[in-house]
């Protein structure tokens, strides 16, 4: 039966340490298959590491391992998790890169027990010598209490979009992607919530974008427009460009949404 | 027996998009073995992908599955194509990722057929709800008429070198590689077609490079060349260099090629 | 049984070169398991790609064989080599990116024969045409004398630090990794057999950087400091920062450290 464990770090790959890991993990699992996800997270991104992983975690086959190294307080005592959700098991330090993993309905976390690993642990790679040892444990049918503790203390950020009266709410950046879409915190389901209101509306400078798209080409090249990503998040994307840039726009920032429970007529 | 795919985006790996594509395809083929080939082609770069696509995909085992998801016109009319050549087959948008697959003497081209996946495909991803699916039906073994139809209207967009006469010949920049070398559309068949003139030259502003070298390194350090690419296409290199920023050029920019059928004396 | 063999290279992976040499490694070896450690190493960085080997290489099972393919004199009469450590095989050009490997105490080194993989060579290409060719040989068992030579004339580059006398050493930036941090020729094992002086500094303009650390956290946010690496050597760091920028310093730049073999009291 094959095992699955996929990487997801802000290492870069030039320096080796990615190919460290995998060192240790296929050492430990010979049979192991190891899938990159991402090496190229920004330096200490958080929120960005945490974003990406929702959108793979749950379309792998259930047992798969998801190891997230984005560890700006690697060798501090911020504690390292496993944690487990509809069959998947994640691990990584708890600093919030699992936000997402939290808003699923059932999940079980574990503090990876401190000193398990011995002496040899480098204070700024437990990716190395951390992370990936526990994985080969977890994935060798070790039971978790072995090695983990029952763990509840854990860091999250996720943040609704904010509601502000009249049919306005204030929405976030909560990604920017490759191709530069803004992703907001507002969801197709949340849309559904509020009635389904036939017209939406960002405000961008001293302009309204209206409508919701169904894809990129509805609108002619270079032109913005609104539509639902791929997880049902709604986003702000430039046909054949980058919104971001040609916005100006970044993670953090900030729209007004106005929505309308009448069609609009232009 | 092993089952190869290999992966060709523009997708960046940051955002888990091409995750959520690996997820899919080990659901549905636990057995398989997934390949990068890049994920780094730049945004809508279909002519980079094309070409890319040509330096592996004829060195793999045959039976292997190629697929290139560069695709600006995600969820609009452009078809989703499943091209069969010499024991390969090539998945992905019908906008010229395969064009010099079309160069091969033989090869079959089906459409995958609208709707065939559902309503839950997503306008913007079809990498992950169309492209990834029709690959495991299609290493499932499942007919290819189950959820294919013969299909030819196929966008290509390959140009050969134009003839100004007076063995005079105007070459295009069909790639700009890593390095920076330029590779032109003139191949090593195509010279020999020409009686394999023992004298070439091109003009780079008002002076001439004159001669193919066998490799980089028969040139000083930093001094311009021509050589024949792995592939066979003459290209415009720098040793120890990076020609495309050295001569200012990109892929799109011309040149003109002059030939000699007696040799140079110096 | 499983065989693993690595890939380090400076081909970026957007022209499919790196695609091509997957393909005639997986034509040769239908069950390898090909593991990407990096294909960003800087164009022609050769010092760059053999730090990162050291970082990875022996914590993978032995027999594995790594593949390094960082070659600006490919096609010239530089030697592709196969060099054996450890129970690991590595293959690529003998320009010092094995330089690291020639420190562990036993290796036996072979020249790849002249020739022995036909005409169809590329000049340009010997990763796919001559190095992947290799491994598989040496992967399907094939005696190393059938298509090696015993050599010895290695090209190596490893500096030591350079004692100034009066507890002075001149060190050296000998790798800048993917967070910017300042690794220097000066290791842990250096640093005992000096006695282990309890306080170490190093110049940094006109004032001192004092006391090695035990992680990057121990100091607040942007403050630089100096820590062993992962591998045990000495690094210049900044806390969820980039030390290089902050500093504006590169490999190969200098480092002024004073060591007193009494502690230092504030």
């Amino acid at each position: 039966m094959s095992i699955y464990l996929t990487l997801l770090t802000d290492f870069g790959t030039e320096d080796g340490y990615v190919g460290a890991m995998k060192g240790v993990l296929l050492k430990g699992l010979p049979d192991l298959q190891i899938l990159d996800v991402s090496h190229a997270i920004q330096p200490f991104g958080i929120k960005q590491a945490a974003f990406s992983l929702m959108n793979y975690a749950f379309y792998f086959p259930p047992g798969t391992v998801h190891m997230v190294v984005v560890d700006p307080g690697v060798g501090t005592r911020r504690e390292g998790l496993i944690v487990q959700s509809s069959g998947y098991s994640f691990i990584g330090p708890n600093n919030g890169v699992f936000s997402y993993i939290y808003q699923s309905p059932k999940y079980q976390a574990y503090q990876i027990r401190e000193g398990i690993f011995g002496k040899k642990v480098s204070p700024t790679f437990h990716g190395r010598d951390i992370f990936a040892p526990a994985a080969v444990k977890l994935l060798q049918g070790d039971p978790l209490t072995d090695f983990c503790d029952p763990f509840s203390q854990l860091v999250s950020f996720y943040e609704s979009y904010e509601d502000l009266g009249d049919d306005e709410y204030r929405l976030k950046v909560i990604h920017v992607d490759h191709f530069g879409n803004l992703i907001l915190n507002f969801t197709l389901k949340e849309w559904e919530s509020l009635g389904s209101p036939p017209d939406v509306r960002i405000q961008i400078n001293h302009s309204f974008l209206v409508g919701i798209k169904n894809t990129f080409g509805d609108v002619p090249v270079e032109q913005v427009l609104m539509t639902w990503d791929s997880r049902g998040f709604l986003q702000i994307a430039q046909n054949c460009g980058n919104a971001a840039q040609f916005l100006n726009k970044k993670e953090g920032d900030h729209f007004i949404m106005k929505i309308f429970h009448s069609s609009y007529n232009e």
